[in-house]
This record gives C-alpha cells, sequence and structure tokens, in this order.
C-alpha cells in the first residue's frame, strides 16, 4: 500500500494540531511554514501572546490526546473582573463552580503542539518555506526558499492551508477561481499590547485568575496573566475620530494622561506606561469572509476561512474546532476527501459566519455592557435560572465558551433567550424579587413547564 | 519646465477616456495593456460586445469634445419593448419625447477613443504588457512584457488604475494594504451571450430603437440592436438550484426546447439557437466593493473601484462618469493630486456603491417588474406627473439614465418618491382617474404646492 500524503500550510496553532490529527491517520505530513521555527525566536510582532483557551479547543485537543501536555500551559480564569476609574472592582463568574475559561501563552502551545507533531514521526516541518502558488488540478504548492529564493514544487494527495487571516493560498489560488466570494473588512479600531510585569518578587500584580477589563465604552484595556507573573495587557480603541482615539495619543504626555485620568489603577500599577508605549506597534484588526472553503483536494481551515476579531476570545478556539470537525468528517467518509470538504464546508460556514458576529457583537458587551449595572443583573438573574434549570437555560456566553454546541445554532438560541429575559425583565421588578428572596419562585413559574 | 508624465493601467473605455481627458491637461501618457490591441484581434470572450450609453457617459466624453466622433457609433433606444411568453410586445417609453439611451460596441467605442488618445501626440499605448506589481513610495508600476517575459519598471508624478473588475493594481498593491477594505461577491446568476444575426437583406429582425426583454420572473432575456443588422442577446438567469437554470441546459434538445417554451418569438426569429448555444462561454457576474480607491499617487478608477452587475445599464457611464470627476478635481485643486484625491474617494465612493445597489435593484425591475400590469400604470403615473410637473418630479429611471444627478442623491431620491407614489396608489384608484381623464387633476392637487 501506498504511503498516504498530506501537505499543510502553515504551522500555526490550526496547522500543528492538524497535523496531529493527521500523522494519527497514518498520513506522511509536510507543513510549509512562512516565518523561523517560533521555538528558536522571538514570536513575530502583531500576534496576541497570550489567549483564551475554551471548551471547544480543550475538545479538539483532547480528541487526539494532547491535554496532559497542553494543561501546564493554562492558567484558569474563572470570570471577568471590571475595574472602574473610581479603581473599584467588580467580579463577574464566567459560568458555573469549577467552570473557567484559560489564559495561554500562545507561543507555548503552538511550540508545544509542534513538538508532539514531530514526535509522531510522521511530521516534517519545513521554516522559512513561503507558499507563492497553487495548482488546483494536481494538489501541488509551490514554495519559495527564504534562504536562496529557489522554488519547490511539492504535490501530495490532499492540501490544507492553514496560514492564516493572510492566507497565502486563499490569496494566490481561491481568490482566482471564479465565481468565489471574499471580503475583508477592517473595523474602525486598533489595538496595542503593554506588557504589565510581575512584581519584583514573581508575584503578580492583579488576580491572575480572571480576566481583567478596564470597560469604557467606546473602547477598553484588558489584561490576561502569563505564566511568569506579567500580565499582556490590550488596549482597543478607535484609530481616530473620536473622542478618545489612538491618533491622539502621539506623545509620551498624552499617554501618560491618558492613562492616569482613564485607567488610574493601571497607571498606578505600571507609572512607566508611557515610556513602553512604542515597544508593540499599533495593529489593526479585519473580519475576513470567503466562501467556497475548499476547491479539489485543497482546502481553507482556521483564520485562513474565517478571520475573526478577538473579542469573543474564539478565534483561536474556532480554528482548533475546525481541526475536530475535519477530524470527524475524515473518519466519517473513510477519507474520501471530495464527500469530506463538501460536507466540511457545508456544515462549517454558517459556524464561521456566526462566530464572527459574536466577535463583533462582544464588543459592545465586553466595552459597554459590562459596566452597566442592568447587564450585570441579567447576567446574575440568568446565572440563577441556569441553577434551578441547568437542562433548558444555558447563557450565550456559556454555550459558546462551556460547550461544544455549534456557533451558529448558540447565537441563534442566545437571541430567543435575551428577547425573552428581556421582557420578563420588563415585565417583572427582578433586582426587588432577588432582595425579597422571591426571584426562584419566579424562575419555577416560568421554566417549570417549559 | 520639466514634462509631466501620468501611467494607466488598462486601455479600455475608462483608460482610453481618462488618457484624452490627461492629455488635454498636458501629460505624457503612457497606458500598458494586458491584452493584444483590440483594433487588431478579436474581443476577448466574456465581455458584452454592445452597452448602453447614456447621460452621464455623453456627458464625461463630451467634455473632451469627442462627441461628434462617438455619436455615428450609436443606436438610439427610446425604451423597452417586452416580449410575453405569447409574444405580445408592450412598449415603455424610456423618458420624454427624444430622450433615449444608446446602443452602442463596446469594441467599437473603445477603438475610437484609443484612436483619439493617440492622435493627441501625447499617449502612448503597449500592448501585450501586464502589471505585476505596484511601488506606492515611488509611483512605480512594474510590468511584463508579453513577448519576453521580461519586466519593465515604470515611474510617473501619477498612476491611475483602470484595469476592470479584477484590477491587478488593486490585487498586487491595494489589496496588500493596512486596512483596505475589500471585497468581491458573485450573484447567484450567470448570462450567455447569442448573437441574433440580421435578415438576408441585412435589416434588423427587430426593432432597432428599443431595448428588447423577455422578463421571466426569475430570469431574462435582453436584446441590443448592433450596427450590422444583428442584434446582441443575453440570457441572464441563475447558474443552478432553480426551475429554470443555466445547470439544465445540457443538451441542444434541453435548449432547443427551453427557447421553444419560454422565448417562442425569439425561437422563431432564430430557430437553430441550440447550435450556437456554446459560441459564447457562460459567465458570471459580481459587485466589487474596495475602499480606499487611492494611496499616496495611485488611484483605482471605473471597474478597479466599483465592478458591478449590468442590469442597469450603469457600468460604462459610472467609469466614464469617474473621468469626468476626476478631471474637474484636477481642475479644481490645479494637478495638486494629493487634493484631487482625497476628494475624488470622498465624494466617488458613495456614488460607487449607490451604483452597485440601484444594478442589483433593477435586475428584480427587468426580470419582474416590467411585466407587473401595476409597475407599467405606475410609470405611466411617474410620466404623467413629470409631464406636468417637470421640475417637481423626474422618475428614478430618469435621474440615473437622463441627468448627471449623484447616483447616492438619485438613489435615495427616488425611494422617497417610490414611497410617496406607492402609498398614494394605495388611497386612490389610479387606472380609474386614468380611464376617466381625472388624473391630472389629482397631480395638480399633490404637487402644485410641493
Amino acid at each position: 500500500m501506498e504511503q498516504k500524503t498530506a501537505t499543510i500550510i502553515g504551522a500555526g496553532l490550526a496547522g500543528s494540531l492538524w497535523a496531529i490529527y493527521l500523522a494519527k491517520a497514518g498520513y506522511a505530513v509536510t507543513i510549509f511554514e512562512t516565518r523561523s521555527d517560533i521555538r528558536q525566536a522571538e514570536i513575530s510582532a502583531g500576534k496576541s501572546i497570550n489567549l483564551a483557551l475554551s471548551t471547544r479547543g480543550i475538545n479538539a485537543m483532547d480528541a487526539v490526546g494532547i491535554m496532559d501536555e497542553i494543561k501546564p500551559l493554562m492558567i484558569p480564569m474563572t470570570g471577568r473582573i471590571m475595574h472602574s476609574t473610581k479603581g473599584e472592582l467588580t467580579y463577574q463568574p464566567y459560568g458555573e463552580e469549577g467552570q473557567a475559561i484559560n489564559s495561554i501563552s500562545r507561543g507555548g502551545v503552538n511550540a508545544k503542539m509542534m513538538d508532539l507533531a514531530e514526535a509522531s514521526g510522521n511530521v516534517s516541518i519545513l521554516y522559512s518555506h513561503k507558499c507563492v502558488n497553487v495548482d488546483f488540478d494536481t494538489n501541488t504548492v509551490f514554495i519559495e526558499k527564504r534562504a536562496d529564493k529557489s522554488i519547490i514544487e511539492h504535490t501530495s494527495d490532499v492540501v490544507f492551508a492553514c496560514d492564516g487571516a493572510f492566507s497565502a493560498v486563499r490569496y494566490h489560488g481561491f481568490q482566482k477561481l471564479n465565481r468565489f466570494d471574499f471580503s475583508q473588512d477592517y473595523i474602525d479600531d486598533g489595538y496595542r499590547e503593554i506588557l504589565l510585569p510581575a512584581n519584583a518578587d514573581g508575584s503578580y500584580k492583579l488576580d491572575k485568575n480572571a480576566l481583567h477589563i478596564w470597560p469604557r465604552g467606546r473602547f477598553m484595556l484588558i489584561a490576561l496573566a502569563n505564566e511568569d507573573g506579567s500580565f499582556t495587557c490590550t488596549l482597543f480603541m478607535p484609530f481616530e475620530n473620536d473622542e478618545y482615539s489612538f491618533d491622539k495619543l502621539k506623545t509620551k504626555e498624552n499617554v501618560d494622561t491618558f492613562f492616569k485620568n482613564i485607567f488610574p489603577d493601571f497607571h498606578e500599577l505600571m507609572p512607566d506606561i508611557a515610556d513602553q508605549w512604542e515597544d508593540h506597534p499599533l495593529s489593526s484588526l479585519a473580519i475576513m469572509r470567503c466562501y467556497p472553503w475548499t476547491h479539489n483536494k485543497v482546502a481553507l481551515m482556521g483564520d485562513a476561512a474565517h478571520a475573526t476579531v478577538p473579542f469573543y476570545g474564539q478565534g483561536m478556539n474556532g480554528s482548533l474546532e475546525d481541526c475536530f470537525v475535519m477530524g470527524e468528517l475524515m473518519k466519517k467518509h473513510n477519507e474520501d476527501w471530495s464527500a469530506v470538504f463538501k460536507e466540511y464546508q457545508e456544515i462549517r460556514k454558517p459556524n464561521g459566519d456566526a462566530l464572527q458576529d459574536l466577535s463583533l457583537h462582544n464588543y459592545k458587551v465586553m466595552s459597554q455592557s459590562v459596566a452597566d449595572p442592568n447587564f450585570l443583573l441579567k447576567k446574575k438573574f440568568e446565572h440563577r435560572i441556569h441553577q434551578l434549570y441547568p437542562d433548558k437555560y444555558l447563557s450565550l456566553y456559556s454555550m459558546v465558551s462551556f460547550s461544544n454546541i455549534p456557533y451558529a445554532e448558540a447565537f441563534q438560541k442566545g437571541k430567543e433567550q435575551d428577547t425573552f429575559i428581556e421582557s420578563i425583565m420588563k415585565d417583572y421588578e427582578i433586582e426587588k424579587l432577588f432582595k425579597m428572596d422571591g426571584i426562584d419562585e419566579l424562575i419555577h413559574h416560568l421554566f417549570e413547564d417549559r
């Protein structure tokens, strides 16, 4: 029997996990990666340093048995801590007791998956190898070696483009196909990362088991813990044309005054913020949609298919879930890739769209709603409903972050639930009922027969 | 004084007209065109053979004094003739007495403008020269010569990309810029052209001074006269997944039966339609949007900036209008290209969007509404209002086709008028009033004080 072969473009999160899936299925896998080996170099600028890993990502990694290796890298975050302008803190749990999303280093988890992929013996990763073209008729990719600019032609049974938001396979290949729909939409906001260092003794300056948010209406600052005691903080804000926008933070004084006034407790933790302002570049954020996701024996996965903005912390999770779905379909269709790809794009495209819609939607939730007492009351109400009727009610956040319910289904159900909850909160004085211990009675009344 | 220089990518309709504008302004213009000289070759497949030239296009050509040369190529179409399934004809004028849109050969008008551009002495057109890259910092384009694949670097004061829906400058240049928004959306319908030849004596088989439509709800056939007695007919229809779609017309028998049943009068004129079915390819249709349209000294014009579907007959007119607008701004800002480009994209982008929205909207009008008695009554009503109050009422069609009112403004005003007319038609029995000669009284009542 001839050796089955697969090519993956991109050794990022989706690419390295998908290589493990394919290796387990007996494929000889070649990964071509444009950048140099991140295990030997600095992580490239403009990429988030840490990410929020939740159920979908964990599920996808668990399916190929690698969670024991990943778990040590995770810092659980059980809820959000909101920081007000006066420095007051409000805690809001993400889910039930024991549920958490996890801060994890992008570089750390990626390096671990590369190690595991290579350890399988079936995967070879070639760095500084840039995809410059694809031939859909022969499943051939054309790869430029950075060293000498020579071009390799590499043919295999099947090709997977896991090469990110600016996918070379999509650009050089798919975008030239007749009837290929594509859009790249930049949002008005950019982001800048800031590293909040550990205390001198290596301890954390903030509670490491929470995602910290400084919600300020049209903009926000967030912080996620790193393993070394530091926090990676990200300021999301309009580029220009707003009361507070990046174009107004041109000088060190601008930056210092801005942080002193708007994020005073953060400024206290990091009084030299203005000095480090230029350490990371100002980056842009885009939603990229396209269809179809597959053509002949070539498939787009992860950000190459559905790059999103980071506000739901689901970009990585959604990409890893692509691997899980593709893996299930590979088994179901017995590696008949035409059948696999057909079903993959049909079931996965609506979920990619929903992931993007959810991400955009959550920017408003994070920057505006979380500071709103009514929003917090609603969350509390939802939380209690779920406690009393766990099978009948799961909040949208929980469906997205703590379940494997397809994104599109979760979003739709979330909207219906939201309409229902809003109407109840209009008809009943929920806050009073909480104070009078009458809330459970109302919930039983509403949900008993639902 | 040094010679002013400009580069144009693409010698199509926008490129050749814009070259005339620039030559008149004293620029030495170099045009690079991928294809061979259309004056010496067949027109490339998939391009419409004839187009509808209306006021905006005429205005743009008139501004550089070339209308005397273009007029002889025009075949005026004063209205639509609708062909029913039973072969009944209904005529509907497009505007007032003496107003017409004009069938014109794409190749003919393009060749004439190339002649005029070259005759200026300031323009040289290089064919089989393909743009493969652009450097925004130095206004340099990189051009591959088809003959020997060698690359020319060509630098000038300013660069205009008039290279169509699949613009190389947009693809190789703009699409790689940070924060460049772009989308290509294919509609579900494709088209196939059919040549209805002249009679043996060279005469036309249909009235040449009308645009012929066979509206069939979800799809339609149209026909525009050519100078040689023939008609270029185009069938627009879904590719697949419909009661009538291209994927169902696989055999000659399918085609013959389809035309016999659905377009019986056309089939009588062209009983061998099935034999010629494969002469022209089945082509797709897309809307392409992007922004910004300019970067440094490089600007997108025409289809490169706002490619649209052909249902309002405004693709060419809108592109030529770009030249007129750019020409006015060039004078206004005294050739300060930074200022010209800033204003060009700010005022022109909303009109490009409106052009596209109008085009999509008119597919429904042409394929569905024009066969609807209520639509015809509405048109008749609008027509009468305009006759009585020409300064107060201009139909949307007239604003788009017979005026230079910016597309966005026309579309907005058209929507408001439509709401108004619809409400009047709900409140009054317009058809009866026409029969009872009471319609003028109603119109006076409605418009006297407006």
